[in-house]
């Protein structure tokens, strides 16, 4: 069976940085189950698929293709019950949209703030206009007098992960003893940042920090297999 | 079987403000589990129960004491799994410390910085010194000090439920279609912030204020008995 992950890159299609995308590929990986990645730029995205989807992740599995990332950990988890879990109940999936829902609000516009310059700056000519045009739009503007701030949005970073520092207290993973699809929802976001970036400013001798590191080394050490641009 | 839940109070009995308390006595509505509330002042709090703990809620479950509201929420669910359940499996109960660090660390600090006065003129003369006395060492200002920034820690109150809203896009309850214990544990918070400063500060047309309603009117309007001072 054919299985494919569209997923979103830059110049370099070694490189895949999507936080949404990391999600979906964590989770496969969580399922045991094979996959073959294919990023693609920004620009490229609507004709994946006769336009099924304008953003990515897209998944093909076989004959379905599934869009958005928490869409398609439902997915897995219904059309795979027998590979381990990544909800672990009912309670775990929907305490996840919560989880989405803090790194969305909390986490996605630190790292936005401190790395939207150097993902422009990983994308090729014709994907640096959409992103810059884009962007600029949404954010009201120029990507340089965000960069401007990128310094102290980096320094307030770490402030930011005090939740699962908290929760670190108690348990290794937020999905407890093992990771869950909500550890990936927050890995991806730190990845996101890794990759564009060149790391997460973590604090010293950060417990949040150790559990990055577990999360690098998860299923073959996945996510360690992309470096830092 | 005697079911007791010691809580806290104030001067007035009537009005137990405890989020951690709450967290409890909702979580046995949610169980359908009828107990006797027995709200005490701080400072007598070490004589409950031969001194079991320095902290309140504590649950007699007939011969059996447990303290630490996430610690009742467990036992609650492995002594009645027959009852409904506050975690919809592993996966919510795992998931639910992630809510607890996130409400510790983002939203009981800033009911702290808008209430602590307030909680103080709450307390009989023997809590007021306690109380007093270990807040301020605790925070290293007095309460004065703390209290002449309330109002623009109540100002900026409602930004901090941006990951609430954001779930609330997608399901009515951090539990999904229905309540868990990770829906008390923010419910708590806010409770002991109605409760103590008179209400919630949300934003106008606020979801986050529908589904705190939604909570107050849960297991026969529970929270909702309770009236601000």
């Amino acid at each position: 069976m054919t299985r494919i992950l569209y997923t979103l890159c830059g110049s370099d299609a070694d490189r895949p940085f999507s936080p949404h995308c990391w999600k979906v590929a964590m989770a496969l990986a969580h399922k045991g189950l094979e996959f073959t990645e294919r990023p693609v730029p920004f620009t490229a995205i609507p004709q994946l698929e006769d336009g099924f989807s304008k953003t990515v992740p897209i998944l093909r599995d076989g004959e379905r293709l599934v869009s958005d990332s928490f869409a398609i950990a439902r997915y897995l988890e219904e059309v795979y019950p027998d590979r381990p879990s990544l909800f672990e109940g009912p309670g775990g999936e929907a305490t996840a949209r919560f989880v989405e829902g803090w790194s969305q609000t909390q986490i996605h516009p630190a790292v936005t703030a401190i790395a939207l310059l150097r993902i422009h700056d990983m994308l090729d000519d014709r994907d640096r206009a959409y992103f810059r045009a884009s962007r600029e739009a949404l954010l009201g503007r120029t990507l340089e007098e965000i960069d401007a701030e990128a310094a102290d949005a980096a320094a307030a970073f770490a402030a930011r992960l005090q939740p699962l520092r908290h929760m670190l207290r108690f348990q290794p993973f937020l999905g407890g003893e093992g990771p869950l699809f909500a550890d990936y929802i927050l890995f991806g976001a730190l990845q996101w940042l890794r990759i564009t970036a060149g790391s997460v400013p973590f604090l010293p001798d950060d417990p949040a920090s150790d559990w990055f590191e577990r999360m690098l080394d998860l299923h073959g050490g996945l996510g360690r297999s992309v470096t830092p641009a």
